[in-house]
């Protein structure tokens, strides 16, 4: 069994894999050969007689190029839209991602992003920034309605802080398909959900069907007090329509932690529009990620080996995109 | 029974109170006779002739001076260090507080504020507003420890939205009577407890042995990776201390929702201190606040009725200062 881990030159030292962590979390019966290198130093032979292949952000063209032994692809993002079609991969190849791992980051987020926007806060960094006293009292945010788009590991953990807080939670996915804790519509009926919405949270996945899902049309369907948070991916909200919005006060509020190009470049009119917050992907991140991260694949590669591969866990529908 | 309302022209519309709100609150069987008057237009006859005053920011002096058979003062606020010594109080006269209106309110800042402040959200605005992408991940909170200091009713809010996020809480009071539910210090060990906080949070009443507590010693005894918040009075805190030790990274961030003097004048050096976000005294304040303080003065009033003066709920000790 030979592994082969890329990082990613330049990224957060947060998601750098170290061969020492690797080897705390493969099982040491499995007498995995690992191999880590950067991405602009590659081990091309390595490669080649790679069964498994870790990496984020990774070019995956030319890792089918040279790599055309794998068995499996592991994503450490959950996220994994640059990667589709998955026409690359070998034939008999998995794709696993690492969705779930960033569940409990996010929920801590949801339970300080909520109120907080609730409470007005863009409005007083804003007044702060202008040496201004904004003062504007505002009640509890129990019995507030929040509109999640998406219900995977991520959208959960958004309803479950919502929840905690005392708000109603409605829930828009793909398939619809009903939940017992929540009210669950199917994207068709997202139109009819949005004017009923104090919060609309994005935590569906970026694919075709949810690029773009937040344009004009559906912002002007929110009422002008309700709030966006977007942990899912940029591209899923139109944000030249939400920024146009919010500065003629046809929203409340807007925090947003995920960006069509990030870093959010320094001439975006995002960062300074009025009542929108930005924060720099840090929802659903935690130091400790690539190591859950590692731990999903430690226990696929043992799938592997056991024969099990079918039983993958995390595996990637290619044709839904996550 | 004549009950006299004034109202501090200038004040937020939402701490005004009107007589349809006193007359929905007061028992009618009790045939008060209500004067609702704004503290620039007196009925001085009025006030001469009442049984109970009720107000928020008063002129005490003045109120003493006309109002020689007044039974019960009511104060709309729950901070009353304005009004102390209560040497002005016509003798046998009550002195009642709003504590206890203000928790709900206060467990869902301290919500947000934890988590928000532990994420790193005045780094987060700071480089929004220099347009910066300046990313850095944190874990999860739980396990942190907080110090609160005052256990009343907000100090009790703080100690529980703390405990739900997973925090684990001292609290520092005048007595140190114990908790069944957290370790209790008496004010004499808060030096030894301010190395061990991860947070500290203000949130007793200012009395002379709060003013400037949390003055440069204290401070200097926090971690360099504390964050501090004040939802108490401006003044237990001193801010220039303080705003000293955040621009020497002495102090990770802190959240003040309460000044020295407010609204925070325009040249006050905290709005621009490094790693400190300002809300403008809306920590504890919701619009109902109002209605929640008469509904105690109502129950008083009853009280005071029944020949059960001695019962009355809220009653400050002058002595003590809350």
């Amino acid at each position: 069994m030979n592994i082969y881990a890329e990082n990613l030159r330049g990224r957060d030292p947060a998601y750098v894999m170290s061969e020492a962590l690797l080897r705390s979390i493969i099982d040491p019966e499995l007498k995995a050969h690992i191999t880590v290198r950067w991405n602009d130093d590659p081990d091309l032979r390595a490669l080649a007689e790679a069964d498994v292949f870790v990496g984020g952000g990774f070019d995956h063209q030319r890792v089918a190029k040279h790599a055309q032994r794998l068995r499996l692809v592991h994503s450490t993002s959950a996220g994994i839209e640059r990667y589709l079609p998955l026409d690359w991969l070998p034939s008999g190849a998995a794709f696993t991602n690492s969705r779930g791992i960033h569940a409990e980051k996010a929920r801590e987020y949801m339970t300080w992003a909520l109120p907080a926007l609730h409470a007005g806060l863009p409005r007083f960094t804003q007044a702060q920034n202008e040496r201004r006293w904004d003062r504007k009292l505002t009640g509890l945010i129990a019995g507030k309605h929040l509109a999640v788009l998406g219900l995977g590991a991520l959208g959960g953990a958004v309803a479950e802080a919502a929840r905690a807080l005392g708000l109603r939670v409605t829930a828009v996915t793909r398939s619809g398909k009903p939940s017992p804790m929540m009210r669950v519509f199917s994207i068709e009926h997202l139109a009819a959900v949005l004017p009923t919405a104090d919060f609309l949270v994005v935590a569906c996945p970026l694919t075709p069907a949810t690029r773009g899902l937040i344009g004009a049309e559906a912002i002007a369907r929110l009422p002008s007090t309700a709030s966006v948070i977007n942990i899912g991916r940029g591209p899923i909200i139109d944000t030249t329509a939400l920024c146009a919005a919010l500065s003629q006060n046809r929203l409340a509020g807007a925090l947003l932690d995920v960006f069509d190009v990030e870093p959010l470049p320094t001439d975006s009119p995002i960062w300074d529009t009025p009542g929108l917050l930005v924060t720099p992907h840090v929802s659903c991140d935690a130091p400790d990620n690539i190591s859950r991260s590692l731990q999903i694949l430690g226990r696929n590669v043992k799938k592997l080996l056991d024969g099990s591969a079918s039983q993958l866990e995390n595996r990637v529908d290619g044709d839904l995109g996550y």
